[in-house]
């Protein structure tokens, strides 16, 4: 903030200045939708009317259990319609949503759940046996909503106060919603890093509201078209997955078909990407990997023409972005952290690239892209200075915008090591091209330091995952006496009873070398073949995990 | 506000939380544009870089001159680049931008200037002889700084600190603009009402850019797509007008190219439409009336196919409409008034209705539209009772969000007016449909009351302008001793030596009633036919003057 006094003018008595809040996103979508349908699983589907309806429900059914504003709420479901209103009620009625990760390990789930403060608990009937166990040791929830996918009798030891189903059934469809300070806390959750207890992270109404609008924007511009009110969405990235990237609020706004596919089982994700004819969905370059490779899709018998798919969690390489193409999946990229809301760039296609070949696209569709309305973005060197936009020169990522959590939920030392000089410090390492566009190398501490250079462990995996007979590969940098570090990486063999030899993939390399791509030092001398490469709990690369099975 | 506590968290020390800013709508224009550009007449033009370049160094001007923060800088200009340089550079320095209305009278001219403090002046060549003989009762302002489009001696009295483009060229082209609250008022300027002096409205930075924002998202959605990157965009409505309806600062956010037209002259503004390949435009129903009129446009001589506009200001009639889509013309609806920064409510048509035939759509294409996002709306009765949304029900237009005026700038009666129990009430009269559509029938006041019914001096124009032979309508109430009010017309006849019979346009009136859609006694006794139908400076039809003349 500056010191300078802009004029301020004093409002009439009588006027509002509505605060920013997430209900508004809601309404908006109800006036854009029509006919437009919420549909989970192959189970039900209602329209934005009845949405509205159910949200107003939920709200009644919360508030009756003595669910309060302020009070902590958790969540454990996968993608479902429920979810959809809760993103919505829980912070309707001043309360915070905190969507568990509901893949961590069950000492994890207890720590986030105790650390967050939880409340109440709605939770699907599969994470029962999760939470049994655990519910001892939270004495502050103070009662389990249950979510049921069919009706049938459960014994369970939770102090359940009701189904879901039935409970909403019972409520008027219409809330009085109060209108607060806009800079309240809406949502909570929790982000597992490499080292220590997850960190939770939050955001208010306010950041949820500039976020979704800025993200609109980015997913209707040219050259992205990803999303409007004509399109059908399904997310393949978890709702306790940072918002599922914030786009079910996005769908909302504009009033969009959404898909709603529960846990995330093959079948039933291709068999509604088909029956529902879904246009655009999200997720990490692992899953989209599973989907082109399986059998049904790669013999084209399942047809995938035209659907979207934005790729982000971990670089796309151009490799699974060609195969993709082949398959007749538009690909694109876009970049952000659990810190950041997400959404901090949008691989927005340039006029000129919009209208090009595969070809040229190519390299585009695999940057970071550009940031998005309202996102300050820099690339900087070691001493906080940025750094020429050339696309080479690499520094650590530092972002500025109104939906970066402010903090980490009750960790004082780690929120100043994130913020540092009023950035959000992302720890990524990239480049900005002359167009300003953004392209990511590595994890700050994943980038390979050797014989002085940084060399970007994603770029080599880039290349060697264009080997052919390799299906998947990670990098990272092991000790080394003379170079500080070199590279070492682990392999997933298309065929495991025919690998090809590391004779085989350091020839391969050399082309990138002739090109001026790679340097003859970076080639790895040890390359190891395994069947599985470690991934973290949302399908990314876990290189603590690689690191000790080098 | 509420009563409720929701939880409120405290941010790291180190954390930024940015308010938000016009000049962020600017930086992310940049990033987007790639190499479109700002023209202007065909004098012009340049990219986006030497857009941003240019406001930094106006910047740099505007405080070399000694204008500060909290300052007002008045600007008489037509529409221009160096207008869209004033809409940022002086809002970002922190000083308030006030767009004079060039077309009003040179005593109102003055008493807005003396009325809203005006610091220092900029001013288009052709406005010298408008001030100087204003410029001694206007003793605060302290420099005028001069347009000029050709570069010629000039003699004026003026206290000219210099001409701009040669003040421009001095500065460097970086200036480092402070962030600051994002409630500080950015723009201020005068509407003029039928009563009165001109009342000042204000907006801030906060409710420019939600905004522009929400206008965003709205121009880009199906069934209206207006405008993205991709589009050119030239308008027809004065940039002292509202912002020219807030669609620069949208344009710019989204990176489309932009041609300004400098004075709007007939010719210039084809030869612009033509050779820019302009694909977006929004005028007032007046001015396009006078394009499709106009002998070569009719004549199809000059092809203005795909040309889509946007009509607020006043009611689109179908006539217009229909008249326009032959000529391959697309007209849409919006509404919003010079108090709500404007856009309230904007035509997306449905996507039923958008993918239907032309005669599906005309009504549509007419009706004022939806809520955008963030905004609330509703349709009162006379005790503040929100009406069914059946199509039918009248009532006045009341409306919540976060970019309306908070106040008529130093009239607290009249702000308290505008405002009633935290709603502004817009003084228009209208009804909402099954879908949400807002329709505007008529200014509260313009409503004709008769035998105790509310008759619709707008409806019946639009009636009575399908009538062969009529050009233009307006009609008004006029007092009768048995009714009360009585409707009467003022008429341009498309011949002006055979107009119709007054008995001409009743009896095509009847086909109406048989419809259904009039009622007989609203059918008027009272037909004038005139040579010209009396205008406010923005072009709507000025009802107190046609009073008068009736």
């Amino acid at each position: 903030m500056s010191t300078i006094t802009p004029k301020m003018l004093p409002a009439t008595a009588s006027a509002t200045n509505p605060s920013l809040m997430i209900g508004d996103l809601l309404d908006a979508g109800v006036r854009m939708a029509g006919d437009n349908q919420i549909v989970y699983r192959d189970q039900s589907r209602h329209d934005y009317g009845r949405f509205r309806e159910r949200v107003h429900q939920l709200a009644h059914v919360l508030t009756a259990q003595g669910v309060k504003a302020g009070d902590v709420v958790a969540v454990l479901d996968w993608d479902s319609h429920r979810y959809l209103e809760c993103f919505f009620a829980i912070p309707m009625i001043g309360a915070v949503l905190h969507t568990v990760n509901v893949r961590l390990a069950p000492e994890q789930v207890l720590y986030t759940m105790e650390h967050a403060e939880d409340a109440f608990v709605i939770l699907h009937e599969e994470f029962i046996s999760l939470i049994e166990p655990l519910a001892d040791k939270l004495p502050l929830v103070r009662g389990y909503l249950l979510c049921q996918d069919a009706s049938q009798a459960l014994n369970t030891t939770l102090p359940v106060v009701g189904e879901f189903e039935s409970l909403l059934s019972e409520q008027p469809t219409d809330y009085a919603f109060p209108r607060f300070d806009e800079n309240a806390v809406a949502t909570l959750f929790y982000t597992t890093g490499t080292t220590g207890n997850p960190k939770g992270v939050f955001f208010t109404h306010r950041q949820l509201v500039l976020h979704t609008l800025s993200e609109a924007s980015a997913f209707q511009a040219p050259g992205f078209e990803l999303l409007n009110r004509d399109k059908v969405y399904m997310p393949i990235t978890p709702m306790f997955h940072v918002h599922a990237w914030g786009v079910p609020y996005t769908a909302t706004l504009m009033g969009a078909t959404q898909v709603y596919p529960g846990r995330y089982e093959p079948e039933m994700l291709v068999k509604l990407l088909v029956s529902e004819k879904v246009d655009f969905s999200h997720c990490v370059p692992t899953l989209l990997n599973m989907v082109v490779s399986a059998e049904a899709v790669a013999s084209k018998q399942i047809d995938l023409t035209g659907w979207k798919v934005l790729v982000g969690g971990s670089a796309l390489t151009q490799s699974l972005a060609s195969k993709a193409w082949e398959l007749g999946i538009d690909t694109r990229s876009a970049y952000g952290m659990s810190e950041t809301c997400p959404l901090l760039t949008a691989g927005i296609l340039p006029q000129d690239i919009a209208t090009a070949d595969f070809a040229t696209q190519l390299p585009w569709r695999c940057k970071a892209g550009l940031p998005i309305p309202l996102v300050r973005l820099q690339v900087v060197d070691s001493n906080d200075e940025p750094l020429q936009q050339d696309g080479k020169s690499i520094g650590e990522v530092r972002v500025q915008a109104p939906w970066l959590t402010q903090a980490y939920f009750k960790e004082e030392a780690r929120s100043t090591e994130l913020w540092r000089d009023g950035w959000l410090h992302t720890g990524d390492v990239g480049s900005l091209d002359e167009r300003g566009f953004l392209t990511i190398s590595d994890r700050i501490k994943d980038v390979i330091k050797t014989g002085g250079e940084w060399l970007s462990s994603l770029e080599l995996e880039s290349y060697i995952s264009q080997c052919p007979g390799i299906a998947e590969v990670a990098v990272i940098g092991v000790a080394d006496d003379k170079w500080g570090e070199r590279p070492a990486a682990l392999a997933v063999a298309v065929d495991a009873n025919n690998p090809p030899t590391v004779a085989d993939v350091q020839a391969f390399l050399e082309q990138f070398v002739t090109q001026g791509k790679l340097r003859r030092w970076a080639i790895p001398s040890m390359i190891r073949f395994v069947d599985e490469i470690p991934k973290t709990s949302v399908g990314k690369l876990d290189k603590k995990r690689i690191r000790s099975e080098v």
